[in-house]
């Protein structure tokens, strides 16, 4: 049993606590000057909101996207015993050699775009334990996962992708929203990297497995997580708080990365304010949990890779928004008539 | 009357029925490679399926978008008189000093993701007649203006983004898809840059009005674009002929771009198989539009500015899908283990 009162948790859940909101006057300056840019008001659609999301998570007006960094977390997972991939756990270790290389595909939307990119290798040859059998990791190892994400991002960027690469972490996914909302493991359960219809049973059968071997515990998100892992996830989960704190707006990639978002968001909604949903992934249920955490993908183009992929794509949208803001011309530099009294 | 053995006409016709199709080789190569690429297959969703449209109309694999290009055609309206837009027609110039000037959304977005971009006056100070009196232009000057467009993407781009301006060419794009599809005007009339209900209701007039005084001469549809214009409309239906030919793929940008697509297509389906649609403008029914041109937009952001805007920035991900494909090691290469069996 734990003591509430000395959780490993409780850094976390003051750190939560502690979290500062949006900044307005920078949002305020950011809508003075897009009214004066030489286009008619709002004809930039989202494009002219992200700059105020921009402004208002990073606190200050222009907005920039100066040194945008994609994260990608490695994990390793202990339910793949139970056939839920249709690869097998030895490519963990091969695609961070192939990130490493320079050979994936998140190695080239980066360099087309011109972002940063880090690869974390989440103790990959640790699998975290069967979630059908045992909790995915103890809590203390939860929470120093968790601030390994925390760590990780530091450094300077001012616009972080986070994203995740780990054979058999669709099914970890799936558990963990079926833990937060219920409904059976079917609506959760997607075909990931490309399992077949018996694969898909198999990922199915795990998952309801998972939710009635720790069903009296999944009450507190966070024990969710420690308890559904996987590592990449609860390492991600600390991204995005510690860049919350550090004033570094965050783009989710997809089914996977959304899990963390969504840890945070069932603890309190708007920790996850700083958080734009990247894209839409062709993932099952995707849609249904952006519903639920209220996020508009940014793209919808039937990705379902990880690696950071969608999110990446969504970071050269922004930073171009953020390029249209900080370098048109005013009505009145550019001597273009405003509109008709 | 027109007598059809010898109409302006004539030699767009001819062009149309010469037409190359798709290198059904060159996709095939490209599904050949992507297969072995170190990812799920499917796992890249559209960016797969835009790598197989560029092979199939650049005729050639790997295909590339190593000088993407935007192109913009500004074009003058007879019909603003009729106060159907909320800006002053003196913007058109304004306008095309800002683009030269580099202080304009579009000149961003090109440096921001590293486009070529060129722009067209197409006999600004002088603007086609006012298409609730008149047609906008005789056939002659149609083809001319065609021929025009078809001449200004010369110049080596591999990706083409067509994109315009012209205060009051909402109205006249609304007036193209009236005369092509029927339906009440109100159905076609957007709030172009942003008119009041006032002007809203002017626009409306001016389509009923232009479609009662042409009714007669709307069913070839080249003939609807001398009618109801504009220049550019004519040009950007030109540059997207002459891309073809030239085996270059194009990217339409939104609602007025479309229209010179719509022609084509309106001749014959085929003649627009080598574009895709960037994105889903916020003008009224840009959606009913490409749903009727069979195309799905790649981005859809609310964005209803012009300038080729929406276009340029599905360039920027089309450049990250084929250099994803150019790019990504193959499994053999990398050494990861392909699926279980």
């Amino acid at each position: 049993m734990t003591d509430a009162a000395t959780s490993p948790f409780d850094d976390i859940r003051r750190l939560i606590t502690t979290m500062p909101g949006p900044d307005e006057a920078a949002v305020e300056a950011v809508r003075l000057r897009e009214r004066q840019l030489t286009k008619p008001a709002g004809s930039l659609g989202r494009l002219e909101w992200l700059v105020e999301w921009l402004a208002a998570w990073q606190g200050k007006a222009p907005p920039t996207v100066d040194r945008p960094l994609v994260c990608v977390f490695a994990g390793s997972h202990g339910v793949t015993a139970k056939g839920v991939s249709a690869y097998p756990s030895d490519v963990n270790r091969q695609m961070l050699e192939n990130f490493a290389a320079g050979g994936a595909a998140i190695n080239q939307i980066c360099a087309s775009l011109g972002l940063g990119f880090k690869v974390f290798d989440l103790a990959l040859d640790m699998p975290t334990n069967d979630i059908t059998e045992r909790e995915a990791m103890d809590e203390r190892s939860c929470v120093a996962t968790m601030a390994f994400g925390m760590e990780a991002i530091a450094g300077g960027t001012d616009l972080l992708a986070i994203g995740e690469m780990g054979i058999g972490n669709t099914t970890v996914a799936a558990a963990i929203y079926a833990a937060l909302y219920g409904g059976p493991a079917e609506h959760w359960v997607g075909r990931g990297t490309g399992v077949d219809d018996e694969g898909f049973r198999r990922k199915v059968a795990a998952v309801e497995a998972a939710i009635a071997r720790h069903r009296e515990h999944l009450n507190d998100p966070l024990e969710t997580l420690s308890r559904l892992g996987g590592r990449e996830v609860a390492a991600m989960a600390g991204a995005i708080l510690a860049a919350r704190l550090q004033k570094i707006p965050v783009v989710l990639d997809g089914y996977v990365a959304t899990a963390a978002a969504a840890i945070l968001h069932a603890i309190h909604p708007s920790t996850i304010d700083h958080c734009v949903a990247g894209h839409l992934s062709a993932e099952g249920a995707h849609q249904d949990v952006l519903a639920r955490l209220g996020k508009i993908p940014l793209l919808a183009l039937g990705m379902r890779l990880g690696e950071g992929s969608g999110a990446a794509l969504a970071v050269g949208l922004i930073k171009s928004a953020a390029a249209i803001h900080r370098d048109m011309a005013t009505f009145a530099q550019a001597g273009v008539s405003e509109r008709l009294a």
